[in-house]
């Protein structure tokens, strides 16, 4: 941790104020180090009273991302969010990772951005990002995995972000594999997987995740409307984007060393009870190709089995599912 | 073409010679032009007659790989080889056509090195690639494949690999599932294929190519003279480099339109003729797991069905596959 994460630790670990004698001890920085790095939070937009009583107490957090002050909230993680990078604008945070991934940085390192101007979803689709209003990041891992079991970690990542939407939001999401999170069939969460691997062996994979966290119904453009809602929407309330931050990496976290554990079976089995898509008759669009039938269950690579009209199990990987009503 | 591939194209068309007036029409520019790219083509290594009889007549050809030259020798290809690009020194020509693939270069383009500082294998395996003595070059291809399906270019490399040693050479190699192609038991070629890809969609394919072709035995590092040969070694006589990558270049761009027509079953077929792994008894790590087994065939996907002693069919994606005695 950096030393202003550090504070920033200490501060919120105290919500009664500490002194500054103290944070000078438990920092090895002298009381003057202490109060310019205080200043400099303050000038973050960090209110942080100060008094004779109480020494220094966290007033209030400005609703912007600033690594430091994930990291303090996040604490000890075992590999997701150790490296944790904020920029105010980029293309795609999926860039950047990459970039860091070819220059051999260790997995876990997470980039977020206030916002982005090239987005993307799946099979080349745009994803709008607005400015300061959802959550927009990527996270570098290196798992060994082969090509055909990354969609686990698809999986994983939509139970993790299930049960951190529910931790802070209070909401329940429900799941449509593979990649998106709805909340009254209205998208509030999609997840794009990107890898880089030979023909067995996975060389990197990022994992690019967007979260609607504070917008107004009516800041979505028109033709969004009636397919995305944010968590404000929802909830009738603005949210923490950095505790909702934290919250996911957190249980993105526990999911990856589950999977890392040869434990993928039980995060598969959370992610049934959590998705709409099974047991639901849907459709698939891969390619030219259409597939219908219901949706039975995940395999353990996290691919879906369809059971076709005509009785054969079907092992969809991808493609487009549609919920037939 | 340029204007130098176009030269050395009609020089080899006409063995006995062609006049600079028919050049310079041919080419619509003056005599005086094509004059001073002879003069170049000179420079560079290659031997150019010029007589008031014959005009100019092409002698020989410098063992040196030049792109003009190749493009002129490949002639018109559906897709592999329409842009061909030569560097004297590179780390590993993946890593350019890594590159030129974010940089939006369209499929087919070919990267050669007269040497590579970075060569490197499957598992990040070290490949050593002596200066003018062998082909070390990548190919950027942007198939509509799964991830699991990119096996399938690993496949139809090999095949093409082998008609083209067959064709310049004249030697019968064989094929050692998945990636290798061998000479009496020693390796002549390797062959590495990487990809980017998203969960179900791939990307781009990075098809990594080195054959190993006028070192002499003891040109080999000790440790690999008992397990690596050249077609040089083994033909008894000098290869002609441009020769030989332009006819391997000229099959791949057959099985490439092979697998992207749904013919990849035609390919298999072949494959299976020329592989030396296939109703063999094999051994394969895969990670920490050994499979043991007879090699039956290739599946849809290019993957090795293999019947273990349980009589149970495993499906090998990846992995190090041993000949057992």
């Amino acid at each position: 941790m950096t030393t202003d994460a550090k504070i920033l630790f200490a501060l919120r670990a105290n919500p009664e104020g500490v002194s500054g004698a103290q944070l000078a001890e438990q920092l090895a920085i002298s009381r003057a180090a202490i109060w310019s790095r205080i200043e400099e939070l303050r000038q973050a937009g960090y209110e942080i009273e100060a008094g004779p009583h109480f020494g220094y107490r966290l007033v209030s957090s400005p609703d912007a991302l600033h690594a430091d002050d994930l990291l303090a909230r996040l604490g000890k993680t075992k590999v997701i969010g150790r490296d944790i990078r904020v920029f105010e604008e980029t293309t795609s945070t999926n860039d950047v990772i990459e970039k860091l991934a070819r220059d051999g940085v260790k997995e876990g390192v997470v980039v977020f951005a206030e916002s982005q101007t090239k987005g993307r979803g799946r099979l080349g689709r745009k994803w709008t990002s607005p400015t300061h209003k959802g959550l927009w990041f990527s996270i570098l891992l290196r798992p060994e995995l082969s090509p055909q079991e990354t969609t686990q970690l698809t999986v994983a990542s939509a139970t993790a972000l299930r049960r951190a939407i529910k931790n802070v939001a209070g909401i329940s999401a429900e799941i449509k594999w593979p990649n998106d999170l709805l909340i009254g069939e209205k998208k509030v969460v999609g997840i794009l997987t990107e890898m880089s691997a030979e023909v067995d062996r996975v060389r990197h994979v990022i994992l690019g995740i967007g979260v609607d966290v504070n917008q107004d119904a009516a800041e979505f453009p028109p033709e969004l409307r009636k397919i995305a809602t944010s968590l404000k929407v929802e909830a009738g309330k603005e949210i923490c984007r950095a505790e909702l931050a934290t919250e996911i990496l957190r249980e993105l976290d526990f999911d990856y060393a589950r999977i890392c554990g040869g434990k993928f079976a039980q995060v598969a089995d959370e992610w049934e009870t959590g998705c709409l898509t099974i047991g639901k008759n849907v459709s698939v669009q891969m390619g030219a190709r259409q597939i219908r039938g219901c949706a039975e269950a995940l395999d353990d690579d996290g691919a879906l089995l369809v059971r076709t009209e005509h009785g054969h199990l079907e092992r969809v990987i991808g493609g487009d599912v549609t919920l037939e009503k």
